[in-house]
């Protein structure tokens, strides 16, 4: 009779690295799973700045949440995004892309949605400065970084020529160090040799950072480090700096005592700070948990709600012992919470024990041949730090059909500065018939070589 | 003093196939070459459906084209959108993409702009059936292709699954037949076992042609063979049919004896004809060149415009014995009208011989082991054409660094059915806080498994 018992449904919401080593947890549970993402993809977050920076492709770093999952016959994935908690109820409503909603009713919920990017109440920046969250956004990276050395090269004037070769980088952590050493790698040596007019090797990258230190969870000494690397680099590093205006011309920071300057840049890009997203807000209200400054959900010990057993918070959103927002914490807390779920399925009495963060350490990659890298007394930098990196990253891509692809392109890379994946679009401008012969704005006559 | 003399200024309008080889065709000629394109690449354009598919990323079938010309000193690229050509002024009138315009001055013109997608008249039918030209018109049909399964296993009810699971594709040239093909195997063959409610398997394809036959061009033998083979693979023929209405839920079409059909599909895609873009309208105009019906300008046997020595139409846009619109036409073209030109400036008096096509020949690709062939008295249908396809594309890839990654991605596809490129971008819908507890518009609860 036991197998005609309905199975304790399970839902996980978000199929980043915590909800999917969740699902992974109850393979061989006697439950059923429900994946609901507003994506149809994994996303290998660690290397989207090489997707933005056009060495690795969208498939190399994301892959179909269902091809993942497709041995995992109890697991259901639902295209759709979740957005609202019915905790009493015990369903989580979402919308599907093309309309239309659906309820997913749960026995045990895990939440898992991640945080977005935040522009500390200017959302109205988000328009000008992309962030680097998701693959739409490393797309949009893409076309900005490579359409301003093409802006550059047909500017009317040396002062337009400036300001499209000039960068600002607003966040110093991971992401921004990554991007900054990524575009002046492009600049002095991907693109050498195919502009007629610029030199992309004047390309200047501005990072500002309102704390004293890049990449200062790494700890001072290698922190001081990644400066001296970046700086070498030739990126210019603003720390203790404030954006207080941005536009699509440049941005105006504020020094800490006070002064205000502007720079002129028409490409900023935005990794400076991260926002629980609405469902993390919608739950907390419902189930009546607290949230952090950022709106991470506050979770005991063992993950769950306060007064909630029956759900949990994992990833990125959960706030717990100021756990950072790594890979490696999401994925060892979801993997937690789906055994958790797998131990109650199985009847197991015994209280869990607490989850235990073992952290394995973290790496930051500035540049070719240079990276930082710190797990626990060990701190490496330069050319260490870059080969352990590399091993890292080819390891971590285990699971991906991807990771031949990925190792190919960073030789080819590494070795030629040659990008591979550098084509990006732009918006189509003709379903008018031929325009007036006289053009408007400023009008350039291009000169002879 | 030769060597101050200013160089002969060629503007290459246009960087397909016919631009970028009238581009080579002059690279040992003493002039300065400026190429302009609205897209910063070169697009192989042959393979633009396995982009589409899931199979290939965009930098597999889309090189940047000054990345391709590094290596010629004298040409310089452009990103601009050529809207207008001062015949008598002999200068090129752009528009740069972030604002601006520019005007590039010639003494020799080429024009090869290509064609892009016509609608016939219904450009209103192009939000909801993508067209498939561009690079952003692949990623569209992408998104679409994959989202559709996703939307049909989440669906309310029988009936609006069944839409999600009938894919409508207009036009029976090589580029409906391949996604048709496509469609039918990544149904069968890639999403196998990955879904839960729903069976791939059963997506319906239906193929509308205006003419009796798919694949025309082949000839009748070829085309037949391609029909039975579209038919085994489980793809509807609807020969003889005209399209009259199109909205996001599906079209209507008319028969040869007057009677309309409805056809209820959620993914429209249309490849059914082209037409010029609106610069050739404004350059047949201002050169008084005649246009044929789809807006090809009608050239000399020396591809000069009459009266206009100095102005060349190569490749899809020029209309010239019926010349179809083939990579190898565009090819052919281009490097006559390069090398033209060289002549030209090497003061070779002699009249030039007339532009003849070599007729090389068309493939078509249909599925996994199915491909039409034909080369002059040559045939190939089945597994011969297939490997004749695959010879051909294989060698054709050879300029492409990514030659190696293209075999390995169809060696893969082929063997496993598995593609890497299946992740897509879906807009955000975030900005807003959580939404109102009761959705709106249809509600489906999921049941359990």
């Amino acid at each position: 009779m036991e197998d005609h018992v309905t199975p304790r449904r399970v839902v996980i919401v978000g199929g980043g690295f915590a909800g999917l080593f969740a699902a992974r947890a109850l393979r061989r549970s006697p439950v059923a799973v429900t994946l609901v993402d507003r994506r149809a993809h994994h996303l290998f977050q660690p290397l989207l700045y090489q997707c933005a920076a056009g060495i690795l492709s969208e498939g190399q770093i994301a892959q179909p949440l269902r091809a993942v999952l497709r041995r995992h016959a109890n697991v259901r994935c639902l295209l759709a995004d979740a957005t609202d908690v019915d905790v009493k109820g015990r369903a989580v409503h979402a919308r599907r892309p093309e309309g239309g909603s659906v309820v997913v009713p749960y026995d045990d919920l895990i939440v898992a949605v991640g945080m977005r990017q935040s522009y500390f109440g200017h959302d109205e920046f988000a328009v000008h400065a992309p962030g680097m969250k998701t693959l739409a956004d490393a797309l949009e990276i893409r076309r900005r970084l490579y359409r301003a050395f093409e802006m550059a090269e047909s500017a009317a004037d040396a002062e337009e020529r400036r300001q499209w070769l000039t960068f600002a980088l607003v966040g110093g952590g991971p992401t921004g160090v990554e991007l900054a050493g990524q575009i002046r790698e492009i600049a002095g040596h991907t693109l050498d040799r195919e502009f007629r007019t610029i030199d992309p090797l004047q390309a200047q990258v501005l990072l500002f950072e309102g704390s004293d230190h890049v990449l200062g969870t790494f700890g001072d000494r290698l922190a001081g480090k990644a400066a001296r690397t970046l700086h070498d680099l030739g990126v210019e590093l603003h720390l203790g700096t404030r954006v207080t205006d941005l536009d699509a011309r440049g941005l105006t920071v504020q020094e800490r005592d006070g002064t205000t300057t502007r720079h002129a840049a028409r490409t900023v890009l935005w990794t400076a700070g991260v926002e629980a997203p609405p469902l993390a807000r919608a739950l907390a209200k419902a189930a009546g948990a607290e949230q952090d400054h950022a709106g991470r959900i506050a979770v005991k010990p063992d993950l769950t709600l306060p007064g909630h057993p029956e759900i949990r918070v994992v990833g990125d959103a959960m706030s717990l012992n100021h756990l950072p927002g790594l890979a490696e914490v999401a994925m060892q807390s979801g993997a937690y919470a789906g055994r958790a779920v797998r131990h109650t399925v199985e009847g197991r009495t015994r209280k869990p024990k607490p989850f235990r963060y073992r952290d394995l350490g973290a790496a930051a990659y500035i540049c070719r041949g240079r990276a930082v890298v710190k797990a626990g007394p060990v701190h490496l930098s330069g050319v260490s730090g870059w080969l352990t990196w590399l091993f890292i990253h080819v390891a971590f891509l285990t699971g991906f059909r991807s990771r031949l692809g990925a190792a190919l392109s960073w030789a080819i890379v590494f070795a030629s500065g040659a990008r591979r994946e550098r084509a990006f679009t732009l918006p189509d401008s003709d379903p008018e018939p031929a325009r007036p012969r006289v053009p408007h704005g400023s009008t350039a006559v291009l000169r002879g070589p």
